[in-house]
């Protein structure tokens, strides 16, 4: 955590930034280590070229001394302005008149950059800007740390540990929504405290609709199942997909099965640092376009992973973004045929020295389920 | 739904008001009828005088059609810029050049209240102002309509409902995170896509704990079960709180939980449209100071409830809004004595012309379960 903090000084030190204030939950758990969910209250961490510190509501000081790497914790009751204590605090840490500070604009308020603002011009009596900082979080949460990589690797294994009490409660007239209830509440028991995403499991042709929620349908023999599930685990997620067979199906859905199969371990085999992320895409769209179904892949082959499901680098063709090893994103393509079939087969993979390592591991040959 | 749109478009005229852009997802789906969670997408909902639209991504255009109760949306690809598509829209709507427009600032990111200035600049080439329409939107949405009443008592229904599902479960060894991952399971068997919050169950003196959490601790014969929960139910949350006897408790538990009790009864049947929200803390706090245990009835009596669990108005004793029929709010008292004994007690009720009427209706009597 340390070395993130440090990485994030260095930059304001060559940038000739003053302050960054941060307050996005993710944002503040990544550097700090200290998990929150505030809502209407202030959770933040703030830096300076040299200091930092956590502000954080009284009620959470000592849980936030306990569990942050972070050395000075300032914190406000409901009664006091929380805004004029950051203002007097980061003032405190600073020789000069402050100017301007920087935010995460995409996660910042427009009333807390405004309040913060006015803190800052009681106090130095200027004129104050806001500049972002988003761009530069959002690069460095691109790239995980060993430590965090071995938080997903924690985190899939939960995965694939619902993925298979999913399948295991497969049963004949069972509902959608009972297999859903199931996974939750065994990944509960095992100390999950949040899925990655509401789970999902979709019966038969129901997994080839597009806004398909799990519902009361209930399963009937010989029919493909799609799970698409994962877990937050020590504040990192996991993300995985795969579609079973419950019974014999027939020749079209192990068709599009395959081709689904092979276009997902083309793109995962093809992974390597140096090669634009949209080029994954482009890769296993090829496979599925060369089989004949390219109109029924209808988004793109992934997302990144990290503290949360949706992540950057998005896996679009168009996304140049170059990979690097740390880098860590889903490999997910699909067949949706309205209607009729519905695959989808996904890992989610960090880039290695020379390829890349999935974080879930069960296997991807069509499983098929006899009862 | 059609009585808040006109509510807010008289607003708009009397202040006069050009344009409101409105893009919380609660909110959006308060004016609207739709529902969603677009993450780092755009589901917005737009105001001028006479006029308004829905705007969300392409992929959710033909739900939020058939779901919304707004005769125009307006939709964007990911190709596409949304500003853009957003300020020409609303520009062909008003005959007059835009230098103005309002926002909820406590929602909106300062990223796109800066695209969606700079989207009205390139067409107007003025200075473009925002102003803060938060307080009105959250004035509104204080008060309920009959309409997100019934919806409330749904919501409550399966509430209690919940609760009993958890006193049912109860048998000896069994831990805190089984019976709240077994009353998630019932609820999602019966359509509940979501909790209103994490299920809190706790045993014993746990209960006592200010950050307890349901873990890995195993019920014994003869103490307190606190279960606090409630349920997001066509949009709208529950929330309810009881504590029950596992067995026989001892004498100082029976006697907390009889002054909890007789707090939270003399608070709920105060409840008069014209009183002071403050006043009922004060009136709670003061039967359990009467009792001796002030010190450990540490939070506010409650909170606002309606579309989440966390609303205006709060029930402390600063707060100097003055009840209305149709406010919806908990009144939840509860001591806490470290290492000893937790109990709260809630219902979530609703300002009626003469009083007050609860969404939850489990006997407040402690229940003792004999197994």
């Amino acid at each position: 955590m340390h070395q993130k903090k440090t990485q994030l000084q260095e930059f304001m030190i060559s940038e000739n930034i003053d302050v960054i204030y941060l307050d996005n939950p993710n944002t503040v758990a990544y550097f700090t280590g200290f998990e929150s969910n505030p809502h209407e209250r202030i959770v933040a961490y703030i830096l300076t070229q040299k200091d930092d510190f956590l502000f954080v509501p009284t009620l959470e000081k000592e849980e936030a001394m306990q569990r942050s790497n972070v050395e000075t914790v300032y914190s406000y009751n409901d009664s006091e302005d929380p805004w004029k204590i950051i203002a007097q605090e980061v003032s405190k840490l600073i020789d000069k008149k402050i100017d301007s500070y920087c935010i995460d604009e995409t996660t910042m308020t427009v009333e807390r950059d405004n309040k913060l603002r006015h803190a800052f011009l009681d106090i130095h009596k200027n004129t104050i800007t806001t500049n972002d900082i988003s761009s530069v979080i959002e690069q460095m949460r691109l790239v995980k740390t060993e430590d965090e990589i071995e938080k997903m690797i924690a985190s899939g294994k939960l995965a694939d540990e619902a993925l298979q009490i999913g399948i295991d409660s497969l049963v004949e007239g069972i509902t959608e929504q009972e297999v859903a209830a199931i996974i939750d509440m065994e990944m509960k028991k095992k100390g999950v405290s949040e899925m990655s995403f509401s789970t999902l499991v979709l019966f038969g042709d129901h997994a080839a609709s597009p806004h398909g929620n799990p519902g009361e349908r209930q399963l009937k023999p010989n029919e493909l199942v799609l799970f698409d599930l994962g877990v937050i685990y020590n504040g990192y997620a996991s993300d995985v997909t795969r579609t079973v067979a419950f019974g014999e199906v027939n020749k079209k859905e192990k068709e599009v099965y395959d081709i689904v199969l092979e276009a997902q371990r083309t793109a995962q085999a093809a992974v390597k640092p140096g090669m634009r992320a949209g080029e994954l895409d482009i890769i296993a769209r090829q496979v599925i376009e060369n089989a004949g179904y390219g109109e029924y892949f209808t988004h793109r082959l992934g997302h990144g992973i990290g503290k949360t499901a949706h992540e950057f680098p998005s896996i679009n063709a168009e996304n140049d973004t170059i990979l690097e090893p740390g880098m860590c994103f889903s490999i997910e393509p699909g067949i949706y045929i309205p209607g009729e079939v519905g695959v989808r087969i996904e890992d989610c993979v960090y880039v290695t020295e020379d390829g890349c390592e999935p974080f879930t591991f069960m296997d991807k040959e069509l499983y098929t389920i006899i009862k």
